[in-house]
């Protein structure tokens, strides 16, 4: 069988490495077209643990050249420069899934949190790639806004929850690996800094609040205001998500889970609090919730780079091409 | 001057290590006893990192013979070990201070979350030990029942707000390095096992939930419902607390702060969030609070061995001695 | 195609637990049978990652079952237990690939340095699973004695330089991560003890120095005197070897390492010195080496519990059913 | 009694900061002026944990101002810059003590490793400031070229040794923590790289390696070729050195040790492997020696930012103002 000739922009950073890992082994896909903005230069050169595996050239390129090449281009680039070239992509009738914020908020909501869009008209059609949650119109999209990270270990735990809570405020506290926070040497993420130490950074205030809220408001019918303070932790990857609400009633946290839950094979209910290391390297996001009265502790766990990112961007992937869901999605986890 | 003579027992732990570390630097106070549990050896045989520092003999001993030496006793014991102990040495009126929880909580709250108390006597006059609130009677106790970590980091950064707070329930999402779990080698301290993780344990249960909601009704006059939930985190010492709480009016939290620990030393309040880094082998306190509407996020970090053991234990006995607040009291963080 | 039946006993470790993960995804074998020693229970309630991926049993077990079940048993047991399973699994022509250090040596230097051997006739034509010196007679053995960790890295490294070695004297400098020191929760792999942390064991007297010097004579026909000083650090998986030697002329080191791994896939000749990272999670060996006159330096990498261990025994396995030798072996790092 | 006043130029780096540090509890000497390059600053915004602890201001001056403050001053600048600032300081009589490489060289040596020199006057006259080789002639300095790390703990472990070595080889793999590689972000101190990594760098040509000869020579009245391999680890602080030599007699090496340290507090002789956990925090070089037959192996560990900076710096001091050895000299480790 031929496979579906792919490409990815950005492979220079961590999501757009993990694109390429996982694209390595998928049996449906196949890379023809590897493109950093970084200058030219072998894949193996960029990542030396990739020597004798992947012997290909990372590429700059034009939008018209991928084209030719793809029928499905993955875009790991920073906002605002994701949407420049997906805009010339789409002309081509390639289509894109982007990783980047760019097409994941409503035209207001972005232009209020990030800056002028430019390109609204794709931007109306742009699918939000939750798999659970909006399966038909993935399968059928052109265009997938990938979501972020913390998002996605958020929305996948505090959904099941919209109907019960009592109050609009629902606090959210994430630890997210060092990876999160991108490849370019900062003072933050300094082995001096962030090793024997712990922080919380733009509380109340990070744009991925936005994201949360209005996708709420779309899959879960509730209007809530998420107050929410991520943390820079010692970990390379892995995110872990505490959500503190309160319930109307008295329910059952965990059979509230496994119902909604029941047939989607990616989402884990756990019995015991959730740990990071038994996601990472998988797709999975691990879910475990507790109540006292009508407080409710939800708490979800996803490998930020993969389920929070990259295999999730092939999981629409798959869906827009019809092949199995699960096909090249990482089960297994690094452990130990 | 004759210094003051004083004794270890349980200097074979983590914060019996930082007692003794401590007092060897302490101006007044002079260690003329170290007891162990586990058999007689050289401190310098228990921890290599004291050869040619200190040359004395850890013992296994009698009360009698430690009362004999000492003036004050801190007990670094497990509960149960602890209040056996304690006992024995008031007899001989030597005064203690107990790092354990045999003497934090009331009789009754005791009893409900650990074990029967065998010395409900000393109970009934027992000092908590948490200087910024409790500063006269600690002057004047016998015994005092030093603070858990997690109650000293929640407290000082909840008390302040607590005649603001709208509602009974509280949210304290706690992150604890490793070193508070203990020295015994598990399963959850193995280093392959914590080591890029992160998990929480005991959820909405542990027993340092009681003695928050016990020392938050005397000395916040509140009754609220703490719901807590410790992780932890790949660091050896180290930690750092949220609070997520409701507010019944708009108040300038960073100011409400200020005003409230002004005369406080050892409680740094931050424009910034807190970062243990800047705690870690010091008495600080460091705490930050940020608003969002009604919506609070409170944020407080302290060395977990220190603050939340051992240097709040020399701070109390500088007390109970009527010597200078601060004397052998760490102030320089091990940063970087 | 029918798949092989292999099973696993010892699967509670890191190695057993390895052997399993890469087992999972074998296009050619399936694991039948799960053996633990300390009692039955599920896959995935050891190994809380696998939870929806393998719903197993783990069991306790006779041979006779066993071996009624599977074409091929993969020890990874304590030695001594070792061969006391290997022994009777031999006896019902199971072919078996012991992890353990039961079958490695000659009987002399075994029991020079571990134990009474049970098991000498089965010892008399164990084959050493080093796959790059000695496929053809892996490919016909019934049973392996896959190698050490530290030998491993310590033989790929220096074997290509033997006949250019000055003296018999040989200095190797290893440092292993703490998934080589087990499972088991000890003082050193305390994560207070070792992180931030940085030590040397059992300097000039380990056992894995007799084993290298014996394959060394085998496979390089040169009787050296291997000084080894094994480190443990701060991380969970990768091995680093620096092997410090004088030559008796003016060699190109990468040239001699490259033309003696011309034919080798899964060793890299590298032209920086070698990180870990870029091999943690496959079973490449990755080389380097530099000279200063006639003094020498090699540098080798390696996954200790793959390459070191489990996809070793996997790559074993491959040769004697005569599969393709690199099916189910991985080659995409865990990076980043 | 008058405090004798002092500056740090280049606060702003970690040694520039331990330096601080260890000289805000020295008893004889008070700092008076903080200069760095980046600009005005208080120091506890350029260190937030110096909040309520250093109110001063960092500033950027001129060598006259400083000169009209100080008495001494302490250059933890880069080299090229340090020489330039040593010059216009001691035209005015300040005595200086130089972090940098810029005078621990000779002229030669210097300007074959590093760049032209200059300043070669002050070269001529300037000091070594190994305090264990060096005391006299330290006591009576104007100029003290400070160790670097590498070579402190290499020096200091080789020399009692060098009577007894039987070849001019000696190969010396050294581990060094994070904060050795500088403050500044690079891609190798991201957290992501160096995490769960370990990789030699510069391995036989790093510049330390001409130092060491140097002065191995001038102490040890050998001429011996290192073979320098030093590695990046992932700990923040703390460096562990394994030396290779070949003796030409039997000795014992600890007692070798014993005999030549026997009047020197601040080296440790270790009767088991060395820990850098037991330094980290102090000024204590541990060294333990092995060996096998003629091969030699010797182990030393230091704290790189204290004995391999700014802790050897003050004790320099200490010698420079006939001060106690060992006041403000840190004894007591960060463990655990």
């Amino acid at each position: 069988m031929k496979k579906i000739p792919v490409g990815i922009i950005g492979v220079g950073g961590y999501t757009g490495l993990e694109l390429l890992k996982l694209l390595l082994t998928h049996p449906y896909f196949e890379v023809v077209f590897l493109g950093n903005t970084q200058g030219q230069s072998k894949a193996s050169h960029l990542y030396p643990s990739l020597l004798n595996v992947l012997e290909q050239e990372v590429q700059i390129s034009e939008a018209s050249d991928i084209a030719s090449k793809c029928e499905l281009v993955f875009l790991a680039l920073p906002h605002k420069s994701a949407m420049e070239f997906a805009q010339k992509l789409l002309e081509f009738q390639v289509r894109v899934i982007d990783l980047s914020a760019d097409y994941r908020l409503s035209l207001e909501n972005y232009e209020r949190s990030y800056t002028q869009h430019l390109d609204p008209k794709n931007l109306s059609h742009a699918i939000y790639g939750l798999p659970e949650y909006n399966e038909d119109l993935i399968k059928n999209a052109t265009l997938i806004a990938n979501p972020g990270c913390y998002p996605t270990a958020t929305l996948l735990a505090l959904l099941p929850f919209a109907p019960y809570l009592a109050e609009q405020s629902v606090f959210v506290d994430a630890k997210s690996g060092v990876s999160g926070a991108g490849k370019t040497p900062t003072p933050n993420t300094h082995y001096c800094t962030i090793n024997e130490n712990l922080f919380a950074y733009s509380p109340l205030q990070h744009r991925h609040q936005i994201e949360m809220e209005e996708k709420l408001s779309f899959f879960g019918q509730r209007k809530l205001n998420i107050h929410f303070v991520p943390h820079l932790c010692p970990v390379t990857r892995g995110m872990l998500v505490s959500i503190y609400a309160r319930l109307h009633q008295e329910i059952d946290p965990l059979e509230v889970l496994q119902t909604h839950y029941a047939h989607k094979p990616f989402v884990r209910i756990r019995t015991q609090p959730v740990e990071i290391k038994n996601v990472s390297g998988t797709h999975f996001c691990d879910i475990f919730a507790k109540r006292s009265g009508l407080d409710l502790w939800i708490n979800s766990g996803i490998d930020n780079l993969l389920r929070g990112a990259s295999s999730q961007a092939i999981y629409n992937a798959n869906l827009m091409f019809n092949l199995p869901h699960d096909c090249g999605i990482p089960k297994i986890a690094y452990v130990p």
